[in-house]
């Protein structure tokens, strides 16, 4: 295909005009759609359903150390989850504590609990004059909307194929004590499926933060998500790598179970340092008696083991694989040679990341909307919702059927080449 | 019986002497027996068995207006959960949001945000020389806690029989702009038992706060929790009474189903005037995505409606009347008379609150230690752990049996004795 930049302006407003009767076409079948967000589909919250069978009224409650689940107590949850979530996320299972539903939530509550009593006894970040978070981009919006919330400036770090770009980070960490923390979705990154290559977590380790209070927010959010059983991303576990190299408190990693068993129903947890874990507890044990212990125990009965939940994960990846698919297939064959976009073959987590020319995103994402398309609004992938580049969408299969992706991103190519089109002609 | 003021040196140490020798035999006995918590016995729980069954994976786990509720949303909480804890605690379903499983995580994150985003619209707290919260003492001493980790001046107001010492309340809420709070358990009173009367309910609904951001945090943790039938204390509803008063913004009202369901995998909710909500959910949607809504719907499933709960409630009380007369029973007969304490009649609640004589409750409580009955900490009722008169204790008779209850007991009211009587002697 010809690239829609050499094309004469002729050929462009010919095009323009083919294109636009299809998309009105599509528009008059009044769709519904959504690609917005990273929401499991009914068919994957299927495949854990017999999580609702494994407690009943018959059960035995008590987990294994004796103690009724349906009772206050055991601050840090209970051993056979700990054990669960430490296999997870590749810790010993000494150094989680198992929270509620929500890492998100876990998350807030650290930044939170910073502002009023910093980290490990500095100085509480709301007595400071100035407190920045370094935003690899493009990114998650609910981490750049914990930071904002907080009225923490937000510095976008550009992503690379390996990670954030560490020359970046580490002249920022290294030298400004103002900076406290970085997001990083390590592996299959939101929304670039990106996993953080060997040499950025090596560098990640060895980081000499300016800040005391400086930490590594490591959300791992995709840690067993990937979308193939041969192709799959290794990262680096990253606590243990921080003790190798003499910061073992400089990490504070999250996981949950949301997209294993249920969104909102799951089990979230917390890996750190000792010394970290210590200085939570001081907090936890302020704003809780405990979490929700028999949820814990569903899921432990239900999965058992890392095996099992890595089983589970496969039969998980059979439903998204065709549906990442759907949506890569059609901007191949649609897009390749036009010059008027990019994106990733991600190997796992929810999202694919697609760049269209500068200054298109908005228009794409408006576009999309006229014929019943729902994208996540352009620009919540950067700090305050501002793309500078006005070019980074999100696309999130997981939720429409194979059947309705396929129109969606009929939908989504057609808005991209219509407004692309409309951009270079401009320029004519 | 005789005080034990009134008798000789000669009959106290006599008196002592058999005392000490039934105290040293119920010692041998090695006992472990725990009056500490306001837990829950195995018995309690059992009674909501059935709850574990009402979702199983043939279940339809739509909520009423067809929310898929194992996936993302629903912010505020299912419908149907909103209108069974509207009903438990008294108000519109439409100002109620349900959370997670803790009241307590509630109220923390109430004072967190207090702390660093004020409350709608004023300064935050964290910006002021000064913050200072009521505490009507005895009180529960998790309530203390999370104002003492975020520094807040904790002010004593002693409790009457009809509620805090509403002179004092007024004095301080209407003249100094630093109180933005007060600690209130409204009913059946942690650890008293006492119902704030009438009168007492409308002069808080009459308040004309100096500061803007004062409210009264309303913990109704024993609102539907009585102990008899005919005998029921009845508490004003606070929301209603002070929107009545013009004060509709005045009020944070928190209820859990702890105590009803299961502690640690119950339902919990803030119920507020729509302003308030209007401004906590700006905080919550930052916060989280949502919270367990499956679990909502297995409480709703569960109880089906208000009266479903109340129904539930009479059970529990059967097993925690006995109880609380056990103990009762033993007081008054082995201390009325002697003039070495005092305590109240609660009807309903999950404490008895006892006053020894001035200086004697930290002997007394390290006294029952030594033949192996745990109480909770001496001066636990009172902020910073400290009782300005070292005499308020209080028991907690829910946990054990009643046959252990009998034996605890008696180690109590030996304790008291033998602790009041040195008091006594040592000031002859």
């Amino acid at each position: 295909m010809t690239a829609y930049k050499d094309l004469s302006k002729e050929e462009l407003r010919k095009e323009k005009e083919q294109l636009e009767k299809k998309f009105e076409e599509l528009k008059a079948q009044n769709l519904h759609l959504d690609m917005s967000r990273g929401k499991p589909s009914a068919a994957q919250l299927d495949l854990a359903m017999g999580m609702m069978d494994v407690l009943n009224s018959t059960s035995n409650l008590k987990c294994e150390t004796g103690v009724d689940c349906r009772n206050y107590g055991v601050l840090d949850g209970i051993p056979e989850a700990q054990q669960l979530l430490a296999d997870m996320t590749e810790v010993p299972a000494n150094q989680i504590i198992i929270y509620g539903n929500s890492s998100l939530n876990i998350m807030f509550d650290t930044v939170a609990r910073s502002m009023t009593h910093g980290v490990m006894g500095s100085t509480p970040w709301c007595k400071l004059d100035e407190v920045k978070f370094l935003c690899p981009v493009p990114g998650y919006d609910r981490h750049f909307a914990i930071t904002e919330y907080f009225g923490i400036q937000m510095i976008n770090i550009p992503m690379t194929l390996d990670g954030p770009d560490m020359d970046m980070v580490e002249q920022y960490v290294n030298n400004d004590p103002a900076v406290k923390g970085i997001w990083c979705v390590p592996k299959y990154s939101n929304p670039q499926g990106i996993t953080y290559s060997d040499e950025t977590v090596r560098r990640f380790a060895r980081l000499k933060p300016a800040a005391e209070d400086f930490r590594i927010y490591w959300d791992n959010a995709y840690g067993i998500h990937h979308l193939y059983d041969d192709k799959q991303d290794h990262l680096i576990e990253i606590l243990m790598e921080c003790k190798k190299e003499g910061n073992p408190d400089m990490v504070f990693k999250f996981c949950s179970t949301s997209k294993v068993s249920f969104p909102g129903s799951g089990v979230a947890a917390m890996a750190a340092s000792p010394a970290n874990l210590k200085f939570v507890r001081e907090h936890m044990r302020i704003q809780t008696i405990g979490h929700d212990k028999l949820n814990q125990l569903r899921h432990v009965r239900y999965f058992k083991d890392i095996h099992g939940m890595v089983a589970h994960m496969k039969k998980q990846a059979d439903i998204l694989r065709p549906k990442f698919e759907a949506v890569l297939n059609v901007l191949d064959s649609e897009l390749t040679g036009l010059e008027i976009g990019s994106w990733l073959r991600p190997r796992g987590g929810y999202f694919i990341s697609f760049d269209a020319l500068p200054g298109c995103a908005k228009a794409i994402v408006a576009k999309a909307k006229e014929a019943g398309l729902v994208m996540t609004e352009a620009g919540a992938t950067y700090p305050y919702g501002k793309d500078p580049n006005d070019s980074n969408i999100r696309i999130a299969p997981s939720y429409p059927t194979p059947e309705e992706l396929a129109i969606a991103s009929e939908i989504f190519v057609l808005s991209v080449k219509i407004v692309s089109l409309n951009k270079i002609l401009e320029s004519k």
